[in-house]
């Protein structure tokens, strides 16, 4: 998906609401381990629950590969759903990064094979471990560069004196030129709102992939006030407080009450910030 | 596997060469293709070849995942098959790291599902996002410092006046009182050996992961000569030099001469830094 369609999927919508499918065995309602592939059922649910109040979902990798091969089936079933709306967005919550011929083959994996949208990407290891993802075209990374956990500040705020800057706009100031607007985005943790004031003078024009909405504490009044642009430039995402939101059979409808809430305060957000 | 094994297994074998199963289908002796699973036979006689030579094999999860299902059964059929050698110390090349309940999940992926001995693991996201990894007892955590790729210098050379050191010294002498050398490595390139005198002063007992010998370019006699310890605390990595030295029906026996070349230079190595 390009950039002119995201936009305009986010004004269609009145949203900017990504969902996170981190979906575990144990966190589901219990019914639905009866099913064959009890995940895949969850995310269907959910999806077609939300899918009109959601412009993206995204899949952290991590609940799957814990599962094995069964795990891998169950992903590659809810990319294939959410492919029947061609106007998702879907990310890969991979955050994956290597040496160049290997990062390449994450690229192929994520985008070839599984076809997603975008895939988180760590920073650690520079340039020639995020270009390979920069080179297939509509397709996009998303750098770490301010994480919503509380071990960010273990790295991420290191000072550069000679730069004058923070570790995390290091990354996004260095990195900003490898790619474009087009097809690279940041992870900014909502937990740290006041910085997306700085991030927006370093990148005033790329969208922000926005972690820590809900069960990390997040505000996303805050985010939109500092992180808003003329384009949105904002993909904010709940995952356990919108999937989790009910344990019976009427789940969906509490997932869907939950985003339904979100997307209404992001319909708002749009008025006020993005006029 | 435990340190006081892995050192046996040092002194037994004189060795401390990993060798990486970078697999790709591209790659491998073409007469395989014929195979029900080519990457697995491959690894297989790679394994066969070379497994009294070497004290570890690497893993790296890029080449597999980029396969989907049919690469994560190549993946589970080459850990059951290093798991015929109990003496094998098996490392997942994967450089994961999430937020902590995220990266539990790839800790039970990788620790408890695919019975790895070791992960590598980013270090961008802090504490809390390597600490699951550490809580496996017998299980080691290997966190990338100093990357033997060109992008190394982007941000892991990063000075922090504060504290008078670079970033990758940084992410050591912070880390290393996570865990201990019990149970952490550490990923140092050996394209950089001036740089492991500067690391010993900070982690004199931690083991080494050291990428980069042979196609990168690194230099054995270097790394040794600064890296060693009284224990030898290196393991030292070797991939395509070695898996794709042969390219017909005999590419195993040419794997073994390659990694026996190695060992024997390791043998010397051993004697004249670790008496």
């Amino acid at each position: 998906m390009n950039y002119i369609d995201l936009v305009t999927e986010i004004k269609k919508k009145e949203s900017f609401l990504c969902i996170g499918l981190d979906t575990s065995l144990e966190k589901i309602p219990s019914f639905l381990h009866r099913k064959v592939d009890p995940v895949f059922e969850f995310n269907k649910q959910i999806i077609e629950s939300t899918q009109d109040l959601a412009i993206a979902y995204k899949i952290n990798l991590a609940f799957y590969e814990s599962q094995g091969i069964a795990g891998w089936q169950s992903l590659i079933k809810t990319v294939d759903h959410v492919r029947n709306y061609a106007e998702i967005f879907l990310i890969a919550d991979a955050k994956r990064g290597d040496i160049g011929n290997t990062s390449k083959e994450y690229a192929s994996a994520f985008f070839d094979k599984l076809n997603f949208d975008a895939i988180t990407v760590a920073p650690y290891m520079g340039h020639d471990s995020v270009s390979p993802f920069l080179s297939f075209p509509d397709k996009w990374t998303i750098l770490l560069a301010l994480t919503s956990n509380e071990g960010a500040k273990d790295f991420q705020f290191n000072y550069i004196e000679k730069d004058q800057e923070f570790m995390f706009e290091q990354v996004i100031r260095k990195s900003a030129a490898w790619g474009s607007p087009k097809n690279m985005m940041y992870v900014v943790g909502a937990t740290k709102a006041e910085n997306i004031l700085n991030i927006r003078k370093i990148i005033p024009e790329h969208f922000l992939l926005v972690p820590g909405v809900g069960a990390q504490g997040g505000s996303l009044k805050e985010v939109a006030k500092f992180g808003m642009n003329k384009n949105c430039g904002l993909i904010v995402n709940s995952s356990r407080d919108i999937i989790y939101a009910g344990q019976d059979g009427n789940f969906g409808n509490a997932a869907r009450e939950k985003a339904s809430d979100l997307q209404q305060e992001m319909k708002l957000l749009l008025k006020e910030y993005m006029p």
